[in-house]
């Protein structure tokens, strides 16, 4: 099997002024792709060292995977130290320098002098267009013996160098669009389907206890990964083909769906926010929040989604009595008798969020999100949770007693929100009990 | 002056299932201490590549820091690697052990038998006590010459192996406790304090251009870092104490807070948020949030501080045209007649909010982040904030058009408007010009 290598370039990088997350999506995409990665290195804009961790990561790995360096400016200089290490002299590309030249015309600039440089490349190497930006990335072969750039037609010539630019959205588009296409064609012989399976309402080693029969399997494979307040189970399928991978790996995920039931909530890309959001979309129905302890937290995420208007009008952040009382109607009566943290004030909440909106449901948070405000009898960390609907109810109590801070216990409480809200939705007899 | 690289070991690193932020931190820290790092690097749970990348550091750099591997489990092997590779034997440190078990008993829990590798440390290690976790990290000198281990109280055994857990809590309160100091005393020969004086509505460059006075001054150094909708000016003096060298740096950094005014909005570990807080506390004044197209992000932002419920009482999300008159009592012909996104809209929401909330200041967001929901007359990007108070009131409106996407001009926008609020709580009439 090959291995792969990634390359971060970047002086703020080694400062930590940027946070290396490329290094992150592009060990998930290899890892996705059955490409084993078994190094990752992190060097500054320096022509000796660049060539000093190319040249380790090429004497050690088929497959070098660069980030950043691809910029106009003097100190970007990984396309130089490629082309200088292997002796593949630098051109000008006319078809990439006039897509430079339009990429500033459509923006009503006049392209700088100094972006000419993004369209030198190697030669012998083959271009990763780049849609979203300036600079492509190359994608080149290096020979099998000796550190010379080889002929990239050939698949004997094992080891490829690819280059990405340092900027996240255009590495994503990049790789998505071409770069984990031609490194499957080339290295992994099989092809793999796989997919992500997300959970909520159960923890990592329940789901890897429930599923023990399913973790043993040769292919597809079958593994969880936790995530905060969530956990994954990622199926994956090797085949001749793509769609022969994915027909290997249905059964088991369609097995996975049904014995999982209500706890598995979506696939891949979906999050709590999104599949709510499909399912009120669905039902034509309306959602509104009042909250305590999350702050805003909840509304924030359901409105990160573009359209969420079409099914949130109102929300409420009601952190102090009064405001519990005067925004959404909480009997002032109920805070004195049970407290502001107590199921009887969830569900005035609840209720009086979804009478003030004039929405369909009406979710309420209430809690001591810490660290601050804890008692014996109510510490830091117990919430509670309330839904209301037409002739429904249901609350829910949250326990993340002395074990997480602040940020944990409100986006936790988030989270088991909206997916109250999804149970709501699909099943809602499943709260009630 | 030396070098330092970060090792980070972790297979769960490879796989992309845990994004690298130790790394950042230590860049960060041997940055501020004045320590040069010229490489990173990233190793799966595996005795030779682990062994192979230690080898490959100590050629290259004076200090090489490891985080990870330092767990109780088969598959923690960063202690077993260095004793191995440098020939030290390993020995059981029964003062360690000690530790650990008192740490399992005051959680009621028994030692599991694994754990008593934590307690093992490679001949002639100091070690670096975990007052937050069990593993302690080791420092670890390493001979001149040779990959031998070396007396650890010899200066000239100028190579050095520092090691931390990979959970972050415990790997930063171990490094602000002692490894900090540890380097510095032998590798820095003179002490260095810095301070960070952090920017809003400045960009970069103008904040570049303001300072070039500043910025090429040898001692102390002054030198400027982008942020997401801020900036920072580092100030950083060198002497033969901390002492002195905050004298050196103090002129500096009251003239910095001199040019710069309000603009300067707080120092090192101040956010916008922290600032707001502090000064509504301050002032005994209380403020109330209306928003639109952030949808609860400034609300969110504002409570992540804890105790923030002494300034904030009501905050209200009207996403919906409906829910800006029911909720903020915005009249009707207002969004009739300009449009809910419009100077006029944020004023009456500015003003509702405060009304409704019964707060001293009322602060109102609207516009459109985007990609739905743009016209040409009102594009995506276009958004309007409002402030109300007593015999107050100022609007502002912001142009992000067609430049950033959904999260990015929501997040921008969310401090554009907690700034509005740290202006008018210190100079109001800026706010009015």
């Amino acid at each position: 099997m090959p291995n792969a290598e990634i390359l971060s370039i970047g002086t703020e990088l080694l400062l930590g002024d940027v946070l290396d997350t490329n290094s992150q999506f592009l060990s998930q995409q290899l890892a996705h792709l059955g490409i084993d990665c078994f190094w990752r290195t992190t060097v500054g804009d320096n022509k000796g060292r660049i060539k000093e961790a190319l040249k380790i990561a090429l004497d050690r790995s088929d497959i070098v995977i660069t980030t950043g360096g691809l910029g106009p400016t003097a100190d970007d200089l990984t396309t130089e130290c490629i082309a200088e290490l292997l002796g593949a002299p630098l051109e000008l590309d006319e078809d990439v320098l006039a897509r430079i030249r339009e990429y500033f015309r459509q923006r009503g600039i006049t392209m700088p002098d100094s972006n000419t440089k993004q369209a030198m490349r190697p030669r012998g190497a083959e271009l990763v267009p780049n849609r979203t930006g300036t600079a492509p990335g190359i994608f080149f072969a290096v020979g099998k013996e000796s550190l010379e750039y080889a002929d990239i037609a050939s698949p004997e010539n094992s080891r490829v160098i690819v280059t990405f630019p340092g900027v996240p959205s255009e590495l994503k588009a990049m790789w998505k669009e071409i770069a984990g296409e031609k490194l499957r064609e080339r290295f992994v012989p099989s092809a793999i389907w796989s997919c992500e399976l997300k959970h909520v309402g159960i923890g990592e080693s329940a789901l890897a206890e429930m599923y023990e029969d399913l973790l043993s399997l040769p292919n597809p494979t079958v593994a969880p990964y936790a995530g905060t307040g969530e956990c994954r189970l990622r199926v994956a399928a090797k085949a001749e083909t793509l769609e022969q991978a994915r027909q290997l790996a249905m059964p088991v995920v369609e097995k996975i769906k049904e014995r999982s039931g209500i706890k598995c909530y979506g696939t891949d890309d979906d999050t709590l926010e999104v599949v709510v959001g499909r399912l009120l979309k669905e039902r034509n129905m309306t959602l509104a929040v009042a909250e305590s302890c999350t702050g805003g937290l909840v509304s924030k995420r359901l409105t990160d989604i573009s359209g969420s208007s079409k099914y949130i009008s109102l929300n409420v952040v009601a952190y102090s009595n009064d405001a519990k009382e005067r925004a959404l109607a909480v009997p002032g009566e109920i805070i004195e008798k049970y407290g502001a943290v107590s199921p009887q004030c969830a569900e005035a909440m609840a209720w009086g969020i979804r009478r003030a909106a004039g929405a369909d449901i009406g979710l309420s948070v209430t809690g001591i999100a810490g660290p601050e405000g804890g008692t014996p009898e109510k510490p830091v960390g117990l919430v509670y949770l309330g839904l209301s609907a037409e002739g429904f109810y249901a609350g829910k109590q949250l326990n993340y007693f002395n074990q997480l801070e602040r940020r944990e216990i409100r986006f936790r409480t988030s989270s088991e929100a909206l997916n109250m809200v999804r149970i709501f939705l699909l099943e809602p007899a499943w709260l009630a009990s």
